[in-house]
C-alpha cells in the first residue's frame, strides 16, 4: 500500500485524547474514571439554546452561508460590543469551532517552513494545526513559578527571523489558567507592530477571568488592527463542545477574503449548531454568572487541595477552567496512562493529561498534568483523594 | 500587514458561489433568481431526522468522540452492506461533511507536491483541498461526446511518474452524472493495484443512478482494500447539506490512525448533525424512492427541454443530479455574471455554475455550465424559458 504523508507521521497525537482507549478499558471493566483530561464542561447548555433546536421548523437542513448566517453575525457584533470589540458582521466569519478557525487562520497566512513563536506550555492541538499547514511553531517556556507570566520580549526578539509570521497566544491561557496583563498585552502590541508580525489571539475563555486582571482583547490593541486573527469558539462559554460553532474575526480585508476561499470549499459551517450559538446569545446573564461562580469556587477547591497533597504544587490560575500542576513523579505520560491501566481506589480511577503534550520543548512538562475543573465539587474531592493515593502508590511501585 | 500565504493566493474562488454576491444584488432589486448553480437539494429532510432533532433531551451538548458515535457508526455498516460494502465501525471515520473526509484524506495521504490524477470536469473543491494539502491535481479531460466516460488508461499512464500518489474518481460524477461501468472500475482497480497508487473516491450520489448502470463502489474492487479512500456524505442523499456530517471510510489502518491524528485535532464531528444522520438512517425506504423518482422526472424533462434550446447541447446524466450543458455562448463566467447582473427576464433571472471551474486545463469549458436539478419541475421550466431569452439576448448584445 502507499505511505502515508510525512505530515501524517509529524501529527502529534492528542495529549487530551489519545489515553481514551485505557480509559475505555477502565469503564469497561466497571472501574468509575473521573475526567479531568479535557476540556469538556460538564455545566448545561443554555435553555434558549436547547429549545431553539427543539422548536426547529425547517423542513430541508440545507447549507449556510460559507462565512456564517448573517443573522447570527449581527448578534455576534452586540455580543462584542460588551467587551469593547467593535466589528462589523463582515467582519466575523462562523467556522466549525475553534479548531477550524485556528487551521485556516493557519492555512491562509503561512507558508511552509513560515514560524510562529507561541509561550509554552500551549494547547497541544496549535501544534496540530501548524503541522497541517506545514508551517513551525515555535516556543518560548514559561515559567509555574511565575504563574505562567508572558516571557521576556527580548526572548521573543532572539527568535525573530526572516521565517517569522506571528505570534499565537491563548487568553485567558489554556492549560495555565492566565490572564496577560494589560502591560504584556502592550509588550506583544509593540512587539507585533516592530516587527509586522500576524497576532493569533485564542480568547475563546474570556468570560472565565476569576481576578482582578482586565480582559484585554487582542481586538482592543491600537495600530495592529489589521494584523490581528480573533479566534473564538461557544464550546466552552456556553458548554456547546458539540455543536461546533466557532468563528474567525479579522480587520485584514484581504485575509478575510483569503479564509472566506477555504470556508467556500468546505461549503458551510453547521447549520444547526448556528441556530443553538445564536439563541444562546439571548440567555439571561444569570446563566452565565451561574457558570462563572461555580468554575471559581471549584478552583478555589481544586487549587487549595492539591497544594496540600504531598510533592504537589499549582499555581493560581486567573481564568478558564484548566490548571497546570506539577507531581512528584517522573514520568507523566507514564503516570497518566498507569492510573487508568493499572491504578484503582476503591473501584475508581482518574484521567488526566500529561502536560508533555502542551510543550514543544523535549523534556518540559515530565512532572507536570493538566487538570481541567469540569466536574462538581463533590467527585473532584473524590478524584483527589485517587490522586493522593495514586501518587503514594506510584512512588512505591514504579518509581 | 504581513502577506497571506503563497496556498492563498492559489486557493480557487468556489466557482458555484463566487457570484453569490451579484445573485444576492438582484435579489435585493427584488428579481427572481433561479438557483440551478449549487447541489442544495430542495427536498424535504427526512422526518425521522427533524423529529429526533427536536426530540433531542441533552442537558449539556458535548463533544462527541473524534470518529464519531459508535451507535452511529455501527448503523452505518448495516447501511453498507446494503450495497454489498462489508466494514467494521473502526475503519469508518465521521467526518464534518464529505469536505472534511477528503480533506485529512489528502493532508494524510499526500506530500507537498505529491500528485493525483483525476479526469475533469470534476467537483472544483477537490483542487481546493489539494492546494490545502500543497498536492498538485493532474487532469485529464474526459468528453463529453461520450458521456464524460473513463478517459483511456493509457493517458492515466502517461501523467504517472515517481510523484503520483492517487487517482480521484467522483462516481456517480459531479458534475457530469456518468457512473462509471463495470469494466471502467475493472480498468481503474488494475491501475491502482499496478501502480500502488490511492484510489480515493467520492460516492456521495450512490442512491442516485437513473439507469441500468450498476454501482460498483471502489470498496467492491478486490485486491486493492488498502489502496481505497472513500469518501461519503449524508448532504445529498438525505437533503442534508446543512448538518454537516460525511465519512471517511478506510481499510488501511495505518492511514485510518493517521486521520484519526487530524480528527483529535478538530476534537469532534458534529454532535447534533450525528444525531440526525443516524434518525435518518431509519427512514422508511419509500423516502429515497419518492426523492429518486423526483431527480429522475426532473432530469428526463430538464436534457429534454435543454436540447430543444437553439444551440444548446447536453449529454444525458445516469447519476446525481446535475447535467453539464455545452451553451452557445464565448464565455461561461461572463455569460453567468451578466444573467445575474444584466438579464432579467420578466423579472427572473438564473444563477448557473460556469464549467471553467470545474476543469484545471486551461480553455476547457468555458462554453459550458453546470446545472443542478434541484428546483421541481415547473420552476426548472421557468428557468429554462430565462435561459433559452438569455441566450438570444447575449448573442445580440454581447457577442
Amino acid at each position: 500500500m502507499p505511505d502515508i504523508s510525512m505530515r501524517g507521521y509529524q501529527m502529534p497525537a492528542s495529549p487530551i485524547r489519545k489515553l481514551a482507549p485505557l480509559s475505555d478499558a477502565a469503564k469497561a471493566e466497571g472501574v468509575k474514571v473521573y475526567h479531568l483530561n479535557i476540556g469538556q464542561p460538564d455545566l448545561p447548555s443554555p435553555v434558549t439554546a436547547l429549545d431553539a433546536i427543539r422548536s426547529i421548523d425547517r423542513i430541508t437542513l440545507e447549507y449556510s452561508p460559507s462565512d456564517g448566517y448573517l443573522f447570527y453575525r449581527k448578534n455576534l457584533v452586540e455580543y462584542y460590543k460588551k467587551f469593547n470589540i467593535n466589528l462589523s458582521p463582515n467582519e466575523i466569519i462562523v467556522t466549525a469551532g475553534g479548531s477550524e478557525a485556528v487551521l485556516y487562520a493557519f492555512m491562509a497566512c503561512l507558508n511552509p517552513g513560515d514560524e510562529i513563536i507561541v509561550p509554552e506550555p500551549a494547547y497541544a492541538n496549535y501544534m496540530a494545526f501548524a503541522i497541517s499547514a506545514g508551517a513551525v511553531i515555535r516556543t518560548i517556556p514559561s515559567d509555574m513559578e511565575s504563574n505562567f507570566a508572558l516571557p521576556e520580549i527580548e526572548e521573543f526578539e532572539k527568535l525573530i527571523n526572516e521565517r517569522t509570521k506571528g505570534i499565537l497566544i491563548c487568553n485567558p491561557n489554556n492549560p495555565t489558567g492566565y490572564v496577560y496583563t494589560p502591560q504584556e498585552m502592550e509588550k506583544i502590541r509593540l512587539l507585533v507592530k516592530k516587527y509586522n508580525l500576524y497576532l493569533f489571539s485564542d480568547e475563546v475563555y474570556r468570560e472565565f477571568i476569576y481576578n482582578d486582571t482586565p480582559y484585554i482583547s487582542a481586538c482592543h490593541l491600537e495600530g495592529i488592527e489589521e494584523n490581528v486573527v480573533l479566534i473564538d469558539s461557544v464550546s466552552k462559554r456556553y458548554s456547546e463542545c458539540g455543536i461546533r460553532i466557532g468563528a474567525l474575526i479579522t480587520k485584514n480585508i484581504k485575509l478575510h477574503d483569503t479564509v472566506m476561499k477555504f470556508c467556500q470549499a468546505r461549503l458551510s459551517p453547521p447549520l444547526i449548531g448556528q441556530i443553538a450559538a445564536n439563541a444562546s446569545l439571548s440567555e439571561d446573564s444569570s446563566y452565565m454568572q451561574r457558570n462563572f461562580k461555580e468554575y471559581k469556587s471549584r478552583r478555589d477547591f481544586l487549587i487549595d487541595r492539591l497544594n496540600k497533597i504531598p510533592g504537589v504544587y499549582s499555581p493560581m490560575p486567573q481564568g478558564a477552567f484548566y490548571t497546570l500542576a506539577r507531581l512528584p513523579i517522573d514520568d507523566a505520560d507514564k503516570f497518566c496512562a498507569w492510573c487508568l491501566s493499572d491504578f484503582r481506589y476503591e473501584g475508581q480511577t482518574i484521567f488526566m493529561a500529561p502536560a508533555t503534550g502542551f510543550y514543544v520543548t523535549p523534556g518540559l512538562g515530565t512532572n507536570e498534568v493538566r487538570i481541567a475543573y469540569v466536574l462538581n465539587t463533590e467527585d473532584l474531592d473524590k478524584a483527589l483523594t485517587v490522586l493522593e493515593k495514586a501518587l503514594e502508590e506510584y512512588k512505591n511501585v514504579c518509581m
